[in-house]
């Protein structure tokens, strides 16, 4: 079984990060690769940042067709373009903060967010709505910390930040919301007493066990093949 | 005043079309231009084609900024690229199917809309309830006709849809579903004897409204003008 | 185009302050008029008062339709009688807190409200929640002075409490829930920062625009002419 | 105790009506008196005719003050005036709206409404979600007989319609949606095997049981006693 | 008129006092009686408790139905077991949860929850949603205070709580969340002045109401009696 | 890692259905033992038999806690005593209808939900609801077969049930409403083309996630071990 994993942004060092953490929980008949579009920002902390994510990414995406992948990750937690991947992709696509929700979602009755910059609060808000969380999800709180400096120092911040949300929201777990956290769920954890779900080490064990079972996104309408057609300008590149 | 309208696809007649309807409403000293981006699709029928009518929307509204724009309509009813038009404009930017539906309220207690392709509804919907209109909503509805087939001799068949689609869902009034539709609202509401709305207009007399009132969208937080970084690739223009 | 302004109290002064609001904004061949109907009182500020406003208010509406109005605004933040003037006039008809919360909800993910005495929050809510705006507002916020205290002197208590709300709230924007603040949108918008909707402008906008584009009440049903039949004692003048 | 019920139209017939099914059902101890007021129409069918039986409804209701009511029904099941009937009386009032939909409520998931005229449908489902019912409210059925036509030869009519409605809904109970259909519980519940919901008796049992309890409407805020001021015109008679 | 009141718990001073608040309100004709089922907890403070409670009083369910009881009322806050008892019984069954919460929905815009323990606040919010109170419920309170410690000592700890959640929740009411707490409406209420609802006495007037008007659980489907079956081990005894 | 999969009910030919299909997607290091409780129905067809499953399954879950598993799976769609479950065990506990339609979420924009008798609906309805799944679950469908009799002759009458209710619903995917089906998901998503989640293997691998990750139910509060206390008659076993 063959994951790809797309982190949106351009950051290599980002998606060798998400690379090593898919690989940790990844079944040993798996094969995980993470990668990051040509094309795109080299972060993601707007609305802008994300449309202008999504092209790169579906180019990925159509890759992995050419080169069967059963599964993708979109390894950004406005899980950019998900809809679209998942008319392109056979197999099934999920995205990092869907399944850090939907996994949150086993353990208790409510879990908070922490995420990055405060400007990306309101499309997390936006998704929990999206995916039936409004009831689940407490709050989504920012530890003002960009997404490219969430460096090893910034690891006592974050902890405080999710112990706070714990506390104001009276929340059973923690849903770390930036695929750059990955490797902080356990630590902070182990800190607060609290479980704290990573997105992309759920979304990964989510396509795994998707594969597994032999699902895959219905095809019937909304998520068919999108219809061909002529793309004019610099985006030809994309026409299937 | 300048109002921009963006056809996020790059049908001229299409452009065409949507500029002399937009025209037919603006006050007297309202200019108004429709422009199509350089890059993208020919026509927006999936999640695919609108995230990749994304990026060429946004060139359009960036060169906007720098012509003294005061406005924008997105005029595509899947409202693609609203929010980062919304932090990338220092004036208002409304999407037509936002506008339609907000105009549709004011007229009784529930719309119904009509739609082009079947696998565009899951869209509306999403859009439906992002926008507070769950329980205005009440039903979308597909004629089956895709979007560069809607010539004069398809406004029988979606007339018939439009009634069939008030009767099914009990409806006050009606939504249509494609800016390419924008010159039939009259016609259709003069044959079944029930409001229609057509987006394109209502996107524009909003955007006329709220410049008129030295209203504009909020910038405390979300958005704020995104912040500067690289974009690696073609996108590299989209760099601000 | 006429469009006629029905101030549901009283209060001459404030009936003058709303039409020199509308005039404002109006385009150039657009007639406004604003009245107080004859009877009622002389300002709202319970449920009572609301329903002792509305046979004023649809005689008013009554007496337009046979006089060739367009279309109506009821510049009462609790939209009383909305429906039955809806029922009653062949126009639009539009509540100033329906058109500011539509307003407010293009200007970002969330607005608060900012009104006269705590005890009229009650209905800023259930109005939200009809309109479609459980998502949207995110706070109704009063400011404890009457209605009819809503002097100059009063302007900066109003601005206090609309920077408040915004920090409180985490707002995009802010509605003023009173039409007796309708000119206070533009200079509390600059002392805080943030946009400030007045709902007598958005309402004369809105009908103003729902005339032009030929939008009326959809009268399939609900909101056909109300059957006749007689009315006994003190109200047989509303007999139509 | 003493309880008032209001039936707001002006038809004797039906105030008379109301009155038995009330006594019916109230305790030995509890004195039920209905009335019309003096003012109003002969019957609601609208959202005007329901906006015109306030001011007369209300008037009752302080008469009632006067003369020491312990609790009020209002027999309109449109529940006009209740949020104003609320402020107006120390003790509860009860609308047979709310108190059938609260009752039907216990009996089971879900349940359907059989009421007059599909014009007054919008009016129901607006009550149902103010009440928090939209989950519970399966339909609201019209059976296209007028209020004042409910004669016994409809009885076979309604049936039928609770029936199929039932049927289309599959509700475990059934709620009737007049006033003027108080009698017909008993006989449809046996003609179609369902429980069937009045709402004269129970807004009756309803306001015997909070007056036995001590309950009354919370008056802290929103529903504290209206400010005094003056009332200009025909309504001056209902200041306090 | 027989009504059963059952404590699931087997504390029989809890039932004692839950008994005698109980027939403080039910009208002459009727007779209540409480009992403890013969197995279960002592008393319900998690999901586990309630869980096991459960069985003992869908026994004491079975065993009315031989003695000809006409309805009855499960005395816990978390209504354990109410759709099971409802298919079992023929009359209607009402838990003191909803009864409480739907009692208080007509006493104002919203009520508050105060309750034990903090970890039966879940179980509160989920009922509070079930009923379609998420609207009206304002907030859940605990006063941290083990049911069977509910003596006259804590009276003025559980009213300090009450009078705090009124102001956090701005609410209009109050309502206990715990049957032990029956007999504190009355001085709660008295001493912070809003109105306190108590759910043991709000469902024994629901049950005798109910059985007034004839009405009964909905048996078409759901709640239809259990289909017979074998049950192995201890719990042969339950089958019917 | 050990996984322990409770059918609540007593029939050992389905306890070794559900535990062949559970095997067969389990990883190569994680064993999966299925069992029955030792008391409890032969099936779970109403409240009541889901009520008296409980008692047992919570045994086999205590029993579990004795013997180092490390995390459980509720074999049956009602999902019965899920809540007193996640107090009793360490590690995560997961019910079928939650893991399959959580799973199926991540399938597309809609679910249809396929079950057995007609009177389970409403419980599927309350799930769908508490796991914020209103949206996506379109409908639930019974094919009216008992569990007991779901042998292979029945396959054919359960794929033509999928196949109307996914062109009823206008469904991406189905849901099969019974661990009874659990080896009918591929036969059917074969005959209909659409993807068929079965909860059983959805459950396992979900569990088997949350357990790789090191994620188990928060224990703040609402999901700590029940506090210990004396258990009354037949149930004492269940003390802890």
């Amino acid at each position: 079984m063959i994951i790809k994993v797309v982190n949106p942004n351009t950051s290599a060092d980002m998606t060798a990060l998400v690379e090593r953490s898919a690989k940790a929980v990844a079944a040993a008949g798996t094969t995980v690769h993470a990668v990051s579009p040509a094309m795109g920002p080299e972060s993601i902390e707007s609305h802008y940042d994300e449309a202008l994510s999504v092209p790169g990414l579906l180019a990925e995406v159509a890759a992995g067709e050419r080169s069967g992948v059963d599964g993708y990750v979109v390894a950004c937690f406005g899980d950019p373009g998900l809809d679209a991947a998942r008319e392109l992709a056979a197999g099934p696509v999920v995205g990092i903060a869907e399944a850090a929700m939907r996994t949150a979602a086993y353990l208790g009755r409510g879990f908070t967010v922490v995420t990055t910059l405060s400007r990306t609060r309101g499309r997390a808000w936006e998704l929990a709505e999206r995916y039936g969380m409004r009831g689940l999800c407490r709050g989504v709180h920012a530890c003002d910390i960009p997404v490219l400096e969430l460096d090893p120092g910034a690891l006592d911040l974050v902890t405080a930040a999710c112990a706070r949300a714990v506390e104001e929201d009276d929340a059973d777990a923690v849903v770390l919301g930036c695929a750059g956290m990955t490797d902080w769920a356990a630590p902070i954890a182990s800190a607060i007493g609290v479980p704290v779900v990573d997105g992309v080490q759920s979304a990964v064990l989510t396509v795994q066990a998707l594969v597994e079972m032999g699902l895959r996104t219905g095809k019937r309408d909304e998520f068919a093949v999108p219809p061909p057609k002529r793309y004019a300008g610099l985006l030809r590149d994309f026409g299937h």
